[in-house]
């Protein structure tokens, strides 16, 4: 397996599943604090108050906090260890209701366990071992993930070229690398000498917050940007292309993804530059038609008025609008890269070929 | 004259000019505190820190300053009060080296009293009344401007409509009424309920600042919004038109305005929506051919990464690209609105029809 660009990946775990390693992301980019997991509960608060987040790096922490909770117990029977697994998988799938692999993560271990082990002859450390080495299979399997979409993207990319990416979908939303920024970390080791643009992408700044840190940290060259910047850079002529990450690809090819991608998708087809959506294969939702059918989360004013500020920006009481996702129509996409395959308009990701 | 609709004046000052009144502009929105300035130095401070910004209203105020560089003298000749002037002239014009209109508003006040004045028969008195009502006609006439720039774009505005605008280009930043916002304060006269998209204006926040904060205090229905929500907004068929002023217009109709203004128009033309420029007729700068020949102020990164905020936001270090401006090109904008004429693409602004 590649090496990993930051010098430490976003989750790391020993081989028995005993303690669980993150970086707390709520208080990049300025401050790099480890902090070192070994119950349930603290994982829970560190998943509930962001310290960790992205879809796919959620997976594999809720797949490893499964494997923890079981590490520390001696004389256990399989009733016991079944309870302590079911009422684990129970508080970490909860911790935040909308991300789905949570759930993914947890059932995947449940059913590791349920498929080895049952009353008869169970053997404790067997169990343990068992499903500490699931955790890091589908650790090595998110990671595998990253890079077949780095791959194929940099198929796509040319040595030198400057692109800009929006939010983060880099390696600290997955196990290593990233969606979006795995071409960008995979052709760095290459000697590709890509120059990167970040929105800081408002209100949230993960672009700043994450993307700018992580890209930095891993010696990429890397520029920060307002996200109503983007257009003048494209003027300038220096943007050859744009990768960004999705949350959701409907049956059509429409994308949701964090508020701000179709505006650059829109000002990339306007200035012909090629705007690229990276994501697993898994992100492809083909029991939706399109993206009018996706609904969007709107999200709490005070995210736009006062997070992260020293004193409130706005009048008290204006109305504000704050939707945290948008729709980017399929005719904007210049093609859909997944770890599978690289998709090009029209798409059709219907659910009878599938 | 028509009502303030803020109920006051960003700039107001007595018959006598013997001090000028302003709001303090770095402490909106939230904190509302008006300054009383009775010299010139109070009055440059003032300038130099963005407490009273905004082209229209610099010109307004530097005139309002010569005036009351003199109001208090008492038994000067000629000589002496050339020469008050003349200092006043030098000091006020200075104040922000780019901002043209400061040393517009001093030259006016300068040929008035040269043109009444001379050292055979100086009656002071009379001096001290004629420039205090050269000051209150420039002011006077920085009013009607808006007033013509309103009523002209609400000619093309319907009841009801939904307006987007961009930065502030407001009452704030004009003696009265704006230019991109004049008419949605004419419109709120006559009961047009307009509803008014604001989007926030990274980095400098003129539009949750100021923009939200005049419409809010005049009773104008707005909603604040990220600058990269303009999309999604747009998608959803709640924006009727869009309305923001300009910096500098070239002789093909090319716009400078504040950054974020191309993605906005880009945006416009994609989703065929009309996408109106407003400025006085003195913005329009015949002597520039088109907007590739305008340079773009770039500012520190510091208003990216650590103004407003509570802690930085970005890695230390970090390379930021922070342009000021963007250039629209020409066939994006619907119709430039200022208090001449309405102008529709192609434009031809050139120095010889003048």
């Amino acid at each position: 397996m590649n090496r990993t660009p930051l010098g430490f990946d976003s989750i790391e775990f020993p081989p028995d599943c005993s303690w669980i390693k993150i970086i707390d992301q709520t208080l990049l980019s300025v401050k790099e604090e480890f902090l070192i997991i070994d119950n349930i509960y603290t994982l829970v608060d560190a998943i509930t108050k962001l310290k960790v987040r992205g879809a796919p790096a959620l997976g594999v922490v809720s797949a490893a906090g499964i494997a923890m909770s079981i590490s520390g117990s001696n004389g256990c029977g399989f009733n016991e260890i079944n309870s302590i697994i079911e009422n684990a998988a129970n508080i970490i799938s909860n911790a935040r209701p909308t991300a789905i692999n949570l759930k993914w993560g947890v059932e995947r271990m449940i059913c590791c366990f349920k498929k080895n082990f049952s009353p008869a002859a169970f053997n404790l450390s067997d169990c343990k071992l068992t499903l500490a080495k699931e955790a890091h299979i589908i650790k090595e399997e998110d990671i595998k993930m990253s890079i077949n979409i780095g791959e194929r993207a940099l198929s796509l990319l040319k040595p030198g070229y400057r692109l800009l990416t929006h939010c983060n979908a880099g390696h600290l939303a997955t196990a290593r690398y990233g969606t979006a920024l795995a071409p960008i970390y995979l052709g760095n080791e290459k000697g590709y000498s890509f120059k990167i643009f970040a929105t800081e992408t408002r209100p949230l700044m993960q672009g700043a917050r994450l993307t700018a840190y992580e890209l930095k940290k891993a010696g990429v060259d890397v520029t920060l940007i307002c996200d109503n910047m983007v257009s003048e850079l494209m003027r300038r002529g220096v943007v050859d292309a744009v990768l960004t990450g999705c949350d959701r690809i409907a049956a059509n090819g429409d994308v949701a993804n964090k508020i701000g991608t179709s505006s650059i998708a829109i000002l990339s087809k306007h200035y012909n530059i090629p705007f690229y959506i990276l994501g697993p294969e898994s992100t492809i939702d083909r029991y939706t038609d399109d993206g009018d059918k996706i609904i969007i989360e709107e999200r709490d004013g005070f995210e736009v008025t006062d997070m992260w500020f020293s004193k409130r920006v706005a009048p008290i009481d204006v109305n504000v609008f704050n939707p945290a996702f948008d729709i980017t129509k399929s005719e904007l996409i210049t093609a859909i890269i997944t770890d599978k395959s690289i998709y090009h308009y029209p798409y059709y990701f219907s659910s009878v070929e599938k």
